[in-house]
């Protein structure tokens, strides 16, 4: 029996996706392999490959002059890889401080740059964003990065920053394909697929021409980003199981709406919950309301003692993965592209029940 | 229909591990969810991922002494990570060249350090190895790096080159579990598992404990070997589905008698093979009989405008990928573990009829 998992990643993955990869796992599309035999620089991996971008390219409406990668390494490689591609050595790089990740992204980036900070809401918590325009880009800078969303704290950016002529690097790893995006705002969109995309280790980095060919020479061949771009991200092998995969799910975005699709129904999940969490009198959501994330929602109850006895009897009900990320506490259910609605109602339900027991 | 592939990676898995990953896709030890779809973090990964190591000491005899990491971006991308791991600024790395794939380690080295190349074997076009005693090593070197086995050129070194005091680095992707290795006179061994240990996108490295500690400054978080070692992995996502065929794939040489197992069913095939070549009078192999690989099988025809067809006919046969790398042509067999003695006895039947067709 599947149950619903709302884990913060590796997640949900929709279960069409799951039943073809199955069903293909021996003998992919008649050739006696599955697709992991297949040579990368083989016809049949290819054409796998060059589909998967199209489809990205399509549902995300890429324009024609931003290429498409597929690494290895994960956001986590891509804080490193950023400062290495884009900046030149003495160059600042300006960064928006909204909880984890971005703080990550920030030590990553001083082993390589002189940082700056443009605004941090750590005093309050991490429950809010910056306002559009409180603060103040370096116009030198060689970019600005922001996360759109930060999985841990459950909050989302409701705007694009404003960079001026500064390129704007967006960390999408948890919002990617959850709703319309404008790109062409940004000068690098990057993300890793297993929130969102497919399982783990392949990372998307989406760049626009005008920022290749600016690699230091110390950048690792694998993650110079000109150097890939020119090779179709195969200087050397690609992870291909992972990025077919990526595949099957851009066809079940496809299928269920596009981006379109896709925002409807993670907006119906994320009001179901929160307006449940907010009208429950037992649980509590800090976050601005605003900026709300609609992919990781955090709650706290009334008595937190009562915690892991959620998280153990929500997981005999079904609901799996409920812990709050081990630096926040309380519970977080994520709940990306592929959990179903009924998987939030579930949810819901279960809350309802413990709150009325245990309030 | 299975057929048999030569692909000299990503290349043939055992059936088994196919066909239990299969039985697995939705439902993962009755878990109700995939294994790609579990929090690394979870107890059911870290168990998975602890499982699989465990194996992988068993079966190579690792010392207790020796980390196992598990990471991503290849031995390409372990040839940025080993000169930032490994060497202090400054302080150089010695090489040896004896094919492409060593050849771009070096190439990647001097981004980070001054190399020196003690031994290269080019001008005799990459057919044998140098021999030991024939090179020196400098005393202050931060390592002495060398490939085992150079799938292009098909040689495989049949003693471990002697490095004194200085650390020796092993390239062990193409042969690793081939047959048993001496780990413990290296410092490092590292390898990508897309030929004998699973899917490509992860990259094992066993290290020695004494050479941690010594990362740059400047080394990507997620390849500082010390940081990843203290991480158990797990620093950021690793690439989870990967991991987990690891250790189904680990399964399958251990029920196959180990690394004494897979070298007596390689030495099989790589016998017939070559003993068909060299007394074929049509077909043959350039590199040296004591260093022949026993994993990558290159061969010409005595004429080559039929390598096309060749190719085209044996795959018509079942006989899949096997032409030869684009940078020396003719063909090349790749047989790996996975490769059952019937593949190779099935080619031989097939170069047999070919050759006597158009001999």
């Amino acid at each position: 029996m599947r149950v619903y998992n709302f884990s913060a990643g590796p997640a949900m993955l929709p279960e069409s996706v799951l039943e073809r990869a199955q069903a293909e796992m021996l003998d992919w599309q008649g050739t006696g392999m599955s697709v992991m035999e297949h040579s990368h620089r083989g016809k049949w991996f290819v054409e796998c490959a060059a589909q998967a971008e199209a489809k990205l390219r399509e549902i995300m409406s890429i324009p024609d002059n931003y290429k498409c990668l597929f690494l290895q390494g994960g956001a986590y490689g891509m804080f490193s890889a950023l400062p290495l591609n884009l900046s030149a050595p003495g160059q600042k790089i300006d960064l928006l401080a909204t909880g984890d990740w971005s703080k990550k992204a920030i030590k990553e980036a001083k082993k390589y740059a002189e940082v700056n900070v443009v605004a941090d809401t750590s005093e309050g918590g991490f429950t809010d964003v910056p306002k559009q325009g409180s603060f103040e880009v370096d116009k030198d800078a060689a970019y600005l990065h922001y996360c759109t969303n930060e999985t841990i704290r459950g909050l989302e950016f409701n705007y694009i920053p404003e960079s001026g002529d500064v390129p704007l690097v967006a960390d999408l790893s948890s919002t990617i394909l959850s709703r319309p995006f404008d790109v062409e705002k940004h000068g690098v969109i990057f993300a890793g697929a297993q929130k969102n995309m497919g399982p783990s280790g392949i990372v998307v980095v989406i760049i626009r021409d005008d920022l290749l060919e600016k690699a230091r020479p110390e950048t690792p061949s694998v993650w110079d980003f000109t150097q890939q771009a020119a090779a179709d991200s195969m200087l050397n092998t690609p992870p291909t199981f992972s990025w077919y995969l990526l595949g099957l799910t851009l066809d079940w975005v496809r299928e269920n709406g596009g981006l379109e699709g896709m925002a409807k129904r993670n907006k119906a999940k994320a009001d179901a919950l929160y307006s449940y969490i907010d009208g429950s009198g037992y649980y509590s959501n800090p976050v601005a309301p605003e900026v709300r994330s609609w992919m990781n929602v955090p709650f706290l109850q009334k008595n937190p003692d009562l915690d892991k006895q959620f998280v153990a009897e929500a997981a005999a009900a079904g609901l799996m993965n409920l812990a709050g990320h081990r630096s926040v506490g309380g519970m977080r259910a994520s709940i990306y592209n592929a959990m179903p609605l009924e998987g939030v109602n579930a949810l819901v339900d279960f809350m309802k029940d413990f709150a009325q027991k245990n309030g």
